[in-house]
C-alpha cells in the first residue's frame, strides 16, 4: 500500500475514533445534552464503539489508530519500520481533526457550559486534595479533550497507563496472531472494541485511560489552540504521562508477546 | 429482485426499526412504563438493536432502511438508480407504520401521560433558553416520534446531523466493501448496529441523532395525524434539518469513500 | 433426533433461560442483592443473555425454548408436527424447573423480602389506577416469576404481546432462512439474544414482554405452588394474555414471513 | 504443547482476568475513581470483558483460567489428566498476580479509601443481620479481592455458587462440542464472555458469583498478605465456599453434559 493511502486511512480512522470518543465525554458532561450524566457505562461503551467505528473505516491500513499499536506491530514485524512515521503522522493529524469535530458537534453546548457561573465556580480544585500547586489547573472542558488523574501521582498514573496499555496491545498481538498477522479482521475488530470497553470499565478509574499517545496529545493541542472563553489551562504538566506510559506499555506488551506467545 | 419484493422488505424492515426505536423512547419517557427513566444507555442500545432487528428482517433487499444509505449505495453503484424510488417509498411507508405501532403498543401510557397535569405544566419551555419564539412549540410526546435539538441553532443542528451521518454511511460503505458490495452480511449488520449505538452515545447529545430522513419525517407526519388530545405541535420549523442534514452527510460520505478508500 | 433427546435438550435449555431470566428479576428486586435497583438496562441484557445461554446449551435440539417459536418453525416446515408436543412438554417442564432454581438461588432474599413490613405495606395497589377490582392482586414477588401489566387493559396488553412476539419470531425465521433452515447457528443465536434485549428495551415497558407462553405460565404455576409466606396472589386473571398473545404473534409472524419473504 | 507453555499462557491469561475483574470492583468502589458508583451493569460487563480479554490472550493453552473449567474439560477428555496440575498452578499464580496489579493500578485510591473515616465507620456490620458472630469480619476493601455473601448462609451460598457454575461450565462444554473440542474458538470466547456477564446480572446477587476457585482464593491470599493499613479481615470463614461450590458445579455440569448431550 502506498504511503499516502496509509496516511489518509489512518487520518480518517483516528479522526472518527476521537470524534466518537471525545463525543461521548461531551455528551455526558454538558447539561444541555440528551446524554447528560449517563455515567461511566456510557463512557466505556462509547469509547469501545469509537474504536469499532474508526477501525472498520480504516481497515485498509490495518487500523492502528494508536502509536503504541503501530510500534508494537513494527516490533512484531507486521509492518516496515519505514512506514512507522507515516502511521504516526496520520494518527496525530486524525486525533486533532477528531477533537475539532467534537467542538463543532457540541458548539452550542461548549458555549453554554463555559458561561454557566455554577460550572465555573464548581471547577476550582476539582482534582482533589493531592493537587500539586505548581501544576497548571485543568480547565472545565479539558476532560472532553484529554485525560487527567483523579489523584495526581506521577508514579501511580504512569503505572496505570502502562498496565492498561499492556493489556490492550497484548490482546491485539494475540488476536493478530490467530488471524495470520494481517490485522485482526472483522471479528477481531469487534473483540478489540470490547477489550477497550473492558479496559475502560476496569482500569479507567484512576486516569481516564489514554492508552494511546495521540488520543491524549492531539486533542490537548486542540484545546490549547481553540479560542474558547473561560476554557482554563491545558494541564501541560500531566501531558507527558499519557504519551510515555502507553509507549512503555506497548513495548512491554511486545516483549511479553515475544517471550510468552511467539 | 422485483420492485415489489424490495418495497415489501424495506417497508417491513423500516417499520420494525421505527417500532423498536420509537418504542425505546416511549419506554423511558412514560412514568407508567417498566423502563421509565432507564436513561441514555438504554436509548442508545435500544436504537442500535432496532437497527439490528430491522436489518436482519429486511436482509433480502439489503436492508437500507434509510434514504441516506440508499443514495450512498446508489452513488457507489451497489443498486440501480431506477430502484431508488422503490427503496425510498418503502422506507417512508415503513417509518410511518412503525410510529403507529409504537402508539398502539403504548396506547394506555400515551393517554395517561397526556392527561397528567404535571407533564403538561412541565412542558412549557422545555427546549431551553435559545427558543425561537416564531417556531411552533414541540409537544410533550413529540420526542417519541421525532428528534429535536437541545439548543436550537440551525447551523449547529445541521452540522451535527451531517457529521453523525458521515460516520454512519462511511462505516457502511467500508463494511460493504469488505463484503464484496453485497450488503454488509450477517456480522456486518451486527457491527452497523453497534456503530449506531456508538453514534447515539457520542453524537446524539445535541439533536437526538436522526441520521436518517424517514426516521424523523415519517413519525412526525404520524404525530401530526394521530388524534391525541394535548399532543401539542409537531415542530415543523425543525423538520427539514433531520431530512437535509442526513442527505448531505450521506453524499459527503460517498465522496470521502471514493477519494480515500475506493 | 430421538424424542427423548429433544425433550431433554429443550428442558435443560428452557430451565437455564428461566433461571437466568427470573434470576435477573430477583437480582434487581431484592434489597439484599448486590444488583438491587440495577434498572431496566440490567433486566433487558439479563434476559437477552439468558436466551443466549439457554440457546447454546440446547443447540442440539435447535433451541426453541418457546412454544411460539416451535409453532412458527413447524408452520415453516422446519420440524415435523409430530415433534411439536415433545418440544412443548420440554419447554414447559424446563420453565418450571428454572423458576424453582431461581427460588433456591435467592432463598434467603425471598425470605427477607417477604418479611419486610415496608415491602408488604408498599405493595398495596402497586398496579396503578386502572386496577380491575375483580382481578386477584399480584403478590410482592410475582414479578420474579411472571409478567404483569403496568396498565391493566386486555386489548392493549394483548396487542403489545402480539406485536413484540411478531418481531421476535420474524427475526428468527429470517435468520433461520439465511442459515439453511437448520436453526440460527452460532452467530444467529447471538443475534437473537440481542434482538430479545432490544425487544425488552423498546417494547417491554407496558407488560414486561413475556413473548413466550411457557416463560410466563410455567413460573406462575411454580409461584402458586411454592410454600412462601405472604407471597400474595398469582394474578390468574392476567395469565391467559402472555400465553395467547405470543401464540397469535408467532402465527402472524409465520404468515408475514410466507407472504413477504418466502 | 509443553508444560511451560501451558503454565505461562494460563498465568498471563488469569492475571489479566483478575486484573480487569478486580479492577472493575475497585473502579466502582472508590470515591476517587471516575467510575465510582457505576453500578452492577458495569460490574457484570466488566467481568465479562475481563474473561474475554484474558481468554484471547491465553488462547494458546485453551484459556481455561478456572480450575472448574480445567477439571470439566479433563473429565470430557479434552486434555490429559497429567496436564491438570500445570493448568491449576498457572491459574492460581495468575490470579494472585492479577490481584497485585489491581492494587498497583489503584494504589492511591486504596490509601485514600482506607484513611477515610466515613468508610471505616460505615463498614461495621456491612454484611447484614444474619452475621455469624464467630466469623471474622470482612474488611472494607475485601470486596475488591474476593466475593462475599449478602446473606450469610452456608447452604444457600454453596447452592448459589454450584448453580451458577453449572451454567458456566455447561455452556463451555456445549460450545466446545460445536467447535470440535478444541476450545471454544474466536466466536465462542465472545459468547462465553457474554454468558459470564449474564450469570453476573442474574445469579450474582446473593454471593457475587465466584464461579471459579482461583478467582476468589488467589486474591484473598493477596489481601491477607498486602501491607494495607485498616484493611480488616480476609473473611477466611467464608473462603471455602467459592472454592468448593464451583468445583462441585463443574463436576455436575460434566455429568449433565455426559448424560444429556454427549
Amino acid at each position: 500500500m502506498s504511503s499516502s493511502d496509509i496516511f489518509i486511512s489512518e487520518t480518517i480512522g483516528t479522526a472518527v475514533l476521537l470524534l466518537l470518543g471525545g463525543g461521548v465525554c461531551a455528551a455526558v458532561t454538558f447539561k444541555r445534552s440528551k446524554a447528560f450524566n449517563a455515567g461511566w457505562v456510557a463512557i466505556a461503551f462509547g469509547w469501545g464503539f469509537a474504536v469499532l467505528t474508526g477501525a472498520y473505516i480504516a481497515a485498509k491500513s490495518g487500523a492502528h489508530l494508536n502509536p503504541a499499536v503501530t510500534i508494537g506491530i513494527a516490533i512484531q514485524g507486521g509492518i516496515e519500520w519505514s512506514q512507522v512515521p507515516v502511521y504516526l503522522a496520520g494518527e496525530m493529524l486524525g486525533a486533532m481533526i477528531g477533537a475539532v469535530l467534537v467542538w463543532i458537534t457540541y458548539m452550542g453546548q461548549f458555549q453554554a457550559h463555559l458561561s454557566d457561573p455554577e460550572v465555573l465556580a464548581d471547577h476550582t480544585g476539582e482534582e482533589g486534595m493531592v493537587d500539586q500547586s505548581a501544576a497548571p489547573k485543568a480547565g472545565p472542558v479539558l476532560g472532553i479533550f484529554s485525560t487527567g488523574p483523579e489523584i495526581r501521582n506521577v508514579a501511580q498514573n504512569l503505572l496505570t497507563e502502562i498496565i492498561a496499555t499492556v493489556v490492550l496491545v497484548l490482546s491485539i498481538l494475540t488476536l493478530g496472531l490467530s488471524d495470520n498477522g494481517k490485522g485482526v479482521g472483522v471479528i477481531g475488530t469487534l473483540l478489540v472494541a470490547l477489550v477497550v470497553t473492558g479496559i475502560g470499565l476496569s482500569l479507567g478509574g484512576p486516569t481516564g485511560y489514554a492508552i494511546n499517545p495521540v488520543r491524549d496529545l492531539g486533542p490537548r493541542i486542540v484545546h490549547a489552540l481553540l479560542p474558547l472563553r473561560n476554557k482554563g489551562g491545558s494541564d501541560w504538566g500531566y501531558a507527558w504521562i499519557p504519551v510515555v506510559g502507553p509507549l512503555i506499555g506497548g513495548a512491554i506488551a511486545g516483549g511479553i508477546y515475544q517471550v510468552a506467545f511467539a
